[in-house]
């Protein structure tokens, strides 16, 4: 009888007992970091790479310069190629940022960035790994008048840590004073199609029209998107956790590694919006003395404070933590892209999920070369965006997907089925900022079903359609009015000749001129009546 | 000016860079493992309690007796409890088992069980401390004659380890000879609707008939679901990695780490399928000697030792790896479930994705107390099983889903609209056993889209489609016969009575019974003609 036939015992069970490294958990489940099949992979990888480009241009105040090559090598297999002009990272971080899953600068700090998790770049690397067994090779320039590092990288799969395969130090590589480029052969699957890498690079440079990028595909063609402003956007701020939106476990943690010597202190250096009264408040509701230890509360005691904290009122977190696209800009992002009849935007005030700020921006496009959905029936395209990283992939799993479709667009003059996306020439744009975006897996596809979040884009895009509505209706009644005009047009020189007659006039002056005047005057003083009553 | 607003150089960046604990990435990224929202974690430390529990029960080949309550502290606050008759833990691995994400005995083989990730009831405990700063409490008594263990745990979130806060060695705790105890405060909701711990609990009796499950919700309610057989499934068998199914990464780490002295030992040891000359085939595809050491092969040897090896003709992996819930059984809990007037059910036969094992079972319960439904138009409803686990959540991402959404009902006698599921008085049950299933998240929700999975799941519910389709077309046709039936009934009497004058009889012998005998034996072969050329 083999082992695992008989019946186990406790200690049978202890024996096979062992932990699980994070490297070998994101191996076997490759599919939560958006490596489910190879041509997603493809675009995971490039994904990966410009947003930490991006991300790193942007902290070092530098317009990004971003070059993106897909290079064929056999069947399945490509090797790509991300070159950026941003500040280059130092050489003993090199391995552990491309080289070890879970490390970073961006998760433990509150404040808008493309990458989170620090989890991306090493994922690609360990796909590359896993597929083709080719390490990473990464050049890196953090100085500008120093030489190039480069290193060629393996993840220890069971040790999640860097194995280095090679080091070395030359003068050539980065083409930039300082920048980082990154080389990675994986088995892959290149599509021309709607979830291509030109898709993405493409959506890349409407939501980031500061960046400059370039890309070669496979195929050799290069395509260019030039930069269409020469300002970065306003960089985001680091801020501090707001009481509303911290929990319980976390707050015990917190009182327990604190420095600061008192409650009131306490609250006032770890929390954004607490000032000395807050503080004051907040003990006094939760019946603590302002001057007590942080360490020394009880559980009881730990668990009134977060109470009080969370009904004493205070300003909403600063929202300096976020960098919007604006208005104007996401309007010039769709005008560049689609040649509509009528284009509106929306940026919305910040709002708060879970103590966390987020800010929904919206456009819609309508009509113009989109006209030709009409006649087949389809679907309106929704373009999605978080922290101005376009998501491709998992439409149906989106709270933004989910927000649009609950939107009644009969009332905005649109067909829909059920709880569908409306049908119609219309382009839907939604991007939503965070400091944290909640995405419901590693793979950054899709935004978590926070009521909030969903509550902000149904008021963001409602807006958007209100106006489109109103453009409809104008369209509709300009129709209508030039309709009228002409029958009153007709009948003017009829009017004209019994004016005439009635007055005994028999002069050449022509007074249909005037009389055309005062009737269409009177008409549009009419249509701006209704207007106001719309 | 302030450090953040300043830009930064790569030293600047260098700095703020750290590793992140698996821990604390899941505390912030809760929503992964399915504590999106209170109703949701309400719901998972169940279906993560009761799921570990058969799974023990189940290794140790015991009939699983387990207890469940849900009893409301306060508002939004539960103690959830759940007991079983498993084989209990050793004290050591206890505070490792239920205090350190990533920990366990199923991750690293290849074989069906519900738990796979080592990360569910660790998560829960997580959860617990994170919103109400309570210990998870465990009773675990893993000898007949010995005491019970008493420990309560936290997890050190920045270490991912575990923080032991009380340890007892007491005498009572524990009702059955050996089993364990968990017991976790966690704020949640309380919900009776779809997703409700009752619904789980109902499904998952259905699909494990052998478990006697009680439950006793919030409401002070007992339900209590007997069990329907005496007799455990067949147990599952551990089975090594398929050739094909193994990826360039894996297999170098393999030859690496392998104790075989050769290549052809190698491939013998380490894997399922091969033998002594399939070995041979494979290195002579490979251009390798049989025995050369594992360690030694260049990196160009080893990608050619892949490709020889998912060239060669082998069988399929072995299937006892799989344990499926049986066509009976399937049937058997449909039936007690829902009072259809046609109920079938399939179970395919092993197939493979990626090298792994699985299994497609799928059922259909038609017409009866489900006609209710064709009056109101509702979609068909869909039940999804994963190794015998329900999984309520995420329709829209999961295969399942779109396999049955994908297929073409209005032949099958349903209406559909577009690729939403049909409409009619159908209820579909899919159930995928897999050595490893392909969840989307971590929170087990919906399974990924593996082609050979989505091909397995149409083939398995389009037979049953097709049996229904049948069955609806007998019963139209028996209503037809019945009545061409009856028009000849009505005409008997007049045929009885001219033949009875022709054949100048006058008896009183009542000839009726004898002619619609032979009419309708004449219906009868006719009808079972028309069923072979269908």
């Amino acid at each position: 009888m083999k082992k695992e036939d008989k019946a186990k015992t406790a200690k049978d069970m202890a024996l096979e007992q062992r932990a699980i490294s994070v490297a070998e958990f994101f191996e076997k489940n490759r599919h939560l970091l958006g490596f489910d099949n190879p041509s997603k992979a493809l675009l995971t990888v490039v994904k990966e790479a410009v947003d930490n480009s991006l991300d790193a241009c942007e902290e070092a105040n530098i317009l990004p310069e971003i070059e993106v090559e897909i290079k064929e090598l056999e069947e399945n297999r490509y090797k790509i190629t991300v070159e950026d002009n941003g500040p280059g990272i130092l050489r003993d971080q090199i391995p552990r940022i491309f080289a070890k899953l879970l490390y970073g600068s961006k998760f433990h700090r509150l404040r808008q960035s493309r990458g989170q998790q620090g989890i991306g770049i090493s994922a690609s690397v360990l796909y590359a790994q896993l597929t083709t067994g080719h390490p990473a090779i990464i050049y890196s320039k953090p100085n500008k008048n120093g030489k190039v590092h480069v290193f060629h990288l393996k993840i220890d799969i069971l040790k999640n840590e860097p194995e280095i395969l090679k080091e070395d130090l030359i003068e050539s590589g980065i083409k930039h004073p300082t920048g980082t480029k990154i080389s990675i052969i994986i088995e892959g699957k290149y599509i021309q199609r709607y979830h291509s890498p030109y898709e993405y690079i493409k959506q890349t440079a409407i939501v980031n029209p500061w960046a400059h990028i370039k890309y070669k595909s496979p195929t050799g063609e290069v395509f260019d998107f030039p930069r269409a402003v020469n300002k970065l956007s306003k960089r985001p701020k680091e801020i501090k956790p707001h009481p509303y939106g911290v929990e319980l476990g976390i707050l015990i943690r917190m009182l327990k590694s604190t420095k600061s010597r008192n409650i009131s202190a306490f609250l006032q250096n770890e929390f954004s919006r607490v000032g000395a009264n807050s503080a004051e408040e907040i003990c006094r509701l939760a019946g603590i003395d302002l001057t007590r230890k942080p360490q020394s509360l009880t559980h009881e005691e730990q668990e009134k404070l977060l109470k009080a904290m969370q009904r004493v009122k205070l300003m909403r977190p600063p929202t300096d933590c976020l960098s919007p696209i604006g208005e104007e800009l996401l309007r010039e992002g769709l005008s560049k892209e689609i040649n509509a009849e009528f284009i509106t935007t929306i940026t919305r005030d910040p709002s708060v999920y879970r103590g966390i700020p987020f800010q929904i921006e919206a456009g819609i496009a309508y009509g113009g070369e989109l006209k030709k959905n009409e006649e087949t029936g389809e679907q309106a395209k929704l373009m999605r965006f978080a922290n101005k990283i376009p998501l491709l992939y998992d439409p149906s799993g989106c709270a933004i997907t989910k927000a649009v479709s609950s939107i009644r667009w009969r009332r905005y003059g649109l067909e829909q089925s059920g709880n569908a996306l409306p049908r119609g020439p219309v382009i839907i744009l939604v991007h939503i900022a965070s400091a944290w975006v909640p995405y419901t897996s590693e793979s950054k596809e899709a935004i978590a079903n926070y009521p909030e979040i969903i509550k902000e884009i149904k008021l963001a895009v409602q807006e958007c359609a209100r106006r489109m509505l109103m453009y409809i209706r104008k369209q509709t009644r300009v129709k209508r009015e030039t309709q009228r005009l002409s029958i009153f047009e007709n009948y003017i020189p009829l009017i004209i000749e019994n004016a005439k007659e009635l007055a005994g006039i028999k002069t050449k002056i022509d007074i249909q001129p005037i009389i055309e005047k005062v009737v269409k005057k009177d008409l549009v003083a009419h249509e701006s009546k209704g207007k106001e009553n719309n």
